[in-house]
């Protein structure tokens, strides 16, 4: 944020909007609870990076693992997918001796031959986006990082890369690694749902989701200009933290840490962002299981708020949804008052 | 056939092989009751002029028609697609607004999308057909009419052109039709099975299978020098009717033969196939129902044989080609004896 408050985004009538960036699980529980909060004036900025073409098909998990939770549409049980999904595809495709690493279920598959077709009749991922939670009767907006093509790689130990869904989904996270990159993140441009939602003048918090922040938030900061534009914003940047008590909830972020040496805690993940973005993050929302790092949090610049991070229903993930937007308020006011 | 006996297909230690050509439903249940009867001595050249792009994905109809029902997978009830199918996807899908009139199956898909990796993988369809056929543990060798793009369009009668799968699936054989032709036709080959096939000295006949002579046969035989080298090879030539006592047991062929101006019958049959290509076909086989009509049928100098034709359980398939190999085996025998 920036601190020039001639932009507030609180004056006039309109009311305020937020933007989310996000990846996939955990990212997608929180959107879910700022949406139930804020419908239409919930803009989420999905990780894009994680995209591949698998039998032929565009596939964007971060994307649909949004969707679908905004849809309420998501499995629950897997953590990924369709609720109600069928497996005869999969099954079909067995018997014809093609690769089975990647489930797609039936029902899935329906949202990844309609972005494949759309794409390949000249529609942006943005536009086919924007279609498909139409039809999903999704009030909040959601869009890819970019309409560009970003593929991330893990490095492995032994110096060569593999494709993140070959890491993440193939191996199952066992291989060490030892770095990342984003093949092609600097020929990018930020979606223009995202320029146009910094813009608006409503803009009153940008919310950074407890995603993995190596692999699903770092793509997004690390589009040119994007991490600037948001330290720029006179709106206050608000973390979650992924980490409680120095595990993950879900995903590899945890073991990532430990694999590139950061410490695997709240502290190493807002150390990380800081020293890759510098003052970026202005607020930093952690579990009440790290609160005796609060301190140290502050003593980085941070405003900090502990809070139950645990996402385990409905109701938590509203009610973290609700300490994000009172701490962005709290934040604003402080901010206007000096 | 050519009565030069040299190239005799009885000859040598060889057990015959059979080339049998076919469209969809009716063909591929002649096809199956050969395939019981030869194994992998029977060769099944598909037509391709029905296939077409749909959602992206490669479609060809009777490649999978013919390759399901020899693999006895295909749905009897449906009388096209997968037996036990499910359509989790064409739900989904509808859900997202996207075209629905042609039903894709969920494991049917499997076939699609395989399909269409492979032919972007740069195989040719024939390779691709191979390989399904192979992890389907089919025993025939099943294979397009060429591996080029052809595409059948219907005339209409305000002179407009409609694509065959909207004709056939869409408007369901409604709109009245004055003609036919086969888009690219010109432009392909023969696929290379069809040459080896028609090169191999075991070959013992050329069955032309029971499908609509006219958007099922006539693409095969309209691919440049098909016809003539099928007119030329020793082998007898045996057409099954797909008309039984003036109707199509299955499909629009009695219906386009009336708005053609072609008598709908096992003679309208014949005198189309002579008409378009001479004496390309020594026997026919006709439903004993229309026995009344071998007389003029033999004075086209056709050999004609009068069975049951109306193959509705699998002995009657099995029947049917029995017959279709003991007339070619007597027709041999007799043009030899000469």
């Amino acid at each position: 944020m920036n601190q020039d408050k001639s932009n507030s985004p609180l004056e006039g009538d309109q009311k305020p909007i937020y933007l989310a960036l996000s990846g996939g699980v955990g990212g997608a529980k929180l959107a879910l609870g700022l949406s139930q909060l804020l419908a239409h004036r919930l803009f989420v900025m999905a990780n894009t990076s994680d995209d591949f073409i698998h039998l032929g098909l565009n596939i964007s998990p971060d994307l649909d693992t949004v969707m679908y939770t905004l849809a309420n549409l998501n499995n629950k049980e897997l953590g990924w997918g369709l609720a109600n999904e069928s497996w005869q595809f999969m099954n079909a495709l067995e018997q014809l001796n093609q690769p089975n690493w990647f489930r797609l279920g039936d029902r899935d598959l329906a949202t990844h031959i309609t972005r494949t077709e759309l794409l390949k009749q000249g529609n942006t991922l943005s536009q086919v986006t924007q279609r498909l939670t139409v039809a999903l009767d999704i009030d909040a907006h959601i869009f890819p990082m970019t309409d560009q093509v970003v593929s991330t790689f893990v490095r492995l130990e032994d110096g060569s890369a593999l494709g993140f869904q070959e890491y993440f989904v193939k191996e199952q996270c066992q291989p060490k690694i030892s770095g990342y990159f984003f093949e092609g993140i600097e020929k990018t441009k930020s979606s223009k749902q995202f320029i146009s939602t910094l813009d608006n003048p409503n803009l009153a918090a940008i919310i950074i989701c407890p995603s993995n922040p190596f692999v699903s938030i770092e793509p997004i900061l690390s589009i040119p200009e994007t991490a600037d534009a948001i330290r720029q914003h006179p709106a206050p940047v608000i973390a979650v933290s992924p980490i409680i008590a120095g595990q993950a909830v879900k995903g590899p972020t945890a073991k990532m840490m430990q694999e590139l040496g950061i410490p695997s805690s709240v502290l190493g993940v807002a150390e990380y962002y800081q020293q890759q973005h510098g003052d970026l993050i202005d607020c930093f929302i952690i579990d009440h299981k790290d609160q005796h790092l609060q301190p140290e949090l502050e003593s980085m610049g941070l405003s900090v708020l502990a809070v139950n991070t645990m996402m385990n229903t409905l109701q938590d993930r509203v009610t973290l949804a609700g300490h994000c937007l009172s701490l962005a308020a709290q934040w604003t006011s402080e901010h206007k008052e000096k």
